[in-house]
């Protein structure tokens, strides 16, 4: 690292435990409302997690901000992407015109957008609605060197660190992180090999859709990345450094501090999650602010979640990103904590217990 | 059948095919979204499924009735229940305060919940929102004779049929049903017995919460009621009325009216599973109409599910029944409308397609 030490400090902020009693008083709460126990299933597990996390007898998802990070990928070179570079910079376009899925589920759940531009090939105007942090043009060929400097990786996780900051300043009850780039299956995929020792070939999936021929290229583009840089991904900040891309470095980031504000934090599919295993491997604390949304198609997504020994909530065959599969299982955390709230108990319903 | 044979005669009233064109327009429409093609999964397939359904080209799920049919079952003296039989009562006046589960879903989903008492052995004062149209107070015990009559079964199907032509009648986009009985899952499991073949050890669970000997004793009333009705199994009618229940039967019947009047219904867990397999082999072209909201962790459903070669939406180990698994994919599926409708393609957007 070349990059002053200190710019990776606040990183190792401790972070505090979700709220014990109060998870102990919503199991407790869960028992006398009217149903069978346990017959919610996985609704009485959110809410009695949320209750922990938000310290509160009434956990709530009202606001819920979603942060969306994009950044281009110099390993797409290698011929690694079934979309053209240039997609990247389109789709932030498309956030700021609000015609990508992200911008339709936002709306939809009434959740504010946030949208952060940290480097595209292609160059972007001021757009409505996107703050542009750029980096650089993109992250550097990682089957060549390092995807990033100290610097830029320094760069990109206070990029994170600072939109975290920003919307918990707004008094949101969670956030989400999304990220759009294009190669980003490889970078995330590398990273995977790296902090589980899984095989590439194991790791590595279609990303945005590409053939069986395709795919075993890429294998063999993640596998010359991970010898390349064989001695050096010992640290998870190396991992990051030399493997990771600026979105996915910011949505780590983004984690961490989230779990530092005691905020809970929806994580999104493959790349959100490769960011996640990053953040605990910092931190291992930050998973306890961490609720999985949604299972990615892509393959290597459940080796990750194997890996940090999580389930995500749903698994609709989603494979998108932008915070997608973790944007549409708002609803259903939205409806646990209402069932929570304003379920009647046996005693107040005059409802018999089981025999 | 005793009662008079023209009284089941509107079941085998025609039921359209859903729009194929729409269907088709829907698949073009979906593949020039700007995303990878097929990456919103099930949300787009849903989607598909529902512009075909409605004949239009953008599909909505605006205005949703649940049905909620609540009925006794005199199999509960065979001691099948973790519960006691008074709950079906009590838990009919939760619905009425709006303290249930169902009640607080139907509140947050934005859908009208429509209660109908088909019979209760504690008897119930006049209720806000509950219809009281009782047939009996409850059915008999299927391990001694048939369930009900047929004049008993007529009555649970028009029950069903007008409550679902009411509805339609109000512009709904969506139906579901949910059931209250206690015991029901007795009737269910000897109903997915007698259609499916599986042994009553295979299809019978734990209800609202039996611990396994209890599973053992309930496993050997619902092979005692099948010993008992084996020679009168070879009909869809004959199997209801004699192993199913009031709430079951009215079920059955406000799907096959659904699907006659051309309207989507969303299918819940175990129970009204069993109801749906029933309507499918009375007229099959009712299953182009049902849509499955979620897999129960009662083990039966599954079977079901198999038996009828559907899937579900969600798996959240949810076993409560009142229409509570459907009505949690209400969300997914506005979502799944919103992307459909909403999306920029690749050509306004100005995003480029693959490779």
């Amino acid at each position: 690292m070349s990059a002053a030490a200190t710019a990776f400090d606040w990183l190792y902020s401790p972070i505090s435990e979700p709220s014990e009693s109060h998870r102990q008083q919503a199991i407790d709460h869960q028992n006398q409302l009217t149903k069978p126990p346990g017959s919610l299933g996985q609704l009485e597990q959110i809410a009695i997690d949320l209750a922990g996390l938000q310290a509160t007898a009434e956990p709530s998802i009202n606001k819920v901000t979603i942060l969306l990070f994009a950044a281009d990928h110099g390993v797409v070179v290698e011929g690694v992407s079934a979309f053209p570079q240039s997609v990247t910079a389109a789709m932030v376009q498309n956030f700021a015109a609000g015609g990508a899925a992200i911008s339709v589920i936002a709306r939809q759940i009434g959740a504010d957008l946030s949208v952060v531009n940290l480097g595209t090939v292609d160059p972007l105007p001021n757009l409505p609605g996107v703050s542009d942090q750029t980096i650089a043009p993109g992250t550097a060929n990682l089957t060549q060197q390092p995807a990033m400097t100290s610097e830029q990786l320094a760069a990109a996780f206070k990029a994170g660190k600072i939109q975290s900051e920003t919307a918990t300043k707004q008094g949101i009850n969670l956030l989400i992180g999304g990220e759009m780039g294009i190669g980003n299956t490889t970078a995330a995929a590398a990273i995977g090999c790296a902090l589980t020792q899984q095989s590439p070939a194991a790791m590595v999936g279609p990303g945005t859709g590409l053939d069986s021929d395709s795919i075993r290229h890429k294998i063999e583009v993640v596998q010359r990345a991970l010898t390349l840089h064989q001695d050096g991904l010992d640290d998870p900040l190396e991992i990051m450094r030399r493997l990771g891309g600026f979105e996915i470095a910011a949505l780590c980031a983004a984690m961490i501090s989230a779990a530092q504000q005691r905020i809970p934090f929806l994580v999104d599919g493959f790349i959100a999650t490769a960011a996640a295993a990053v953040a605990i491997a910092i931190q291992p604390a930050t998973k306890h602010w961490l609720i999985f949304g949604h299972t990615s198609a892509e393959p290597g997504h459940q080796l990750l979640l194997d890996h940090l020994q999580a389930t995500a909530l749903l698994n609709l065959g989603m494979r998108l990103g932008e915070g997608s599969g973790a944007a549409v299982a708002v609803p259903l955390l939205r409806l646990a904590c209402a069932l929570h709230n304003e379920m009647a108990t046996f005693e107040t319903a005059l409802v018999a217990d089981a025999n």
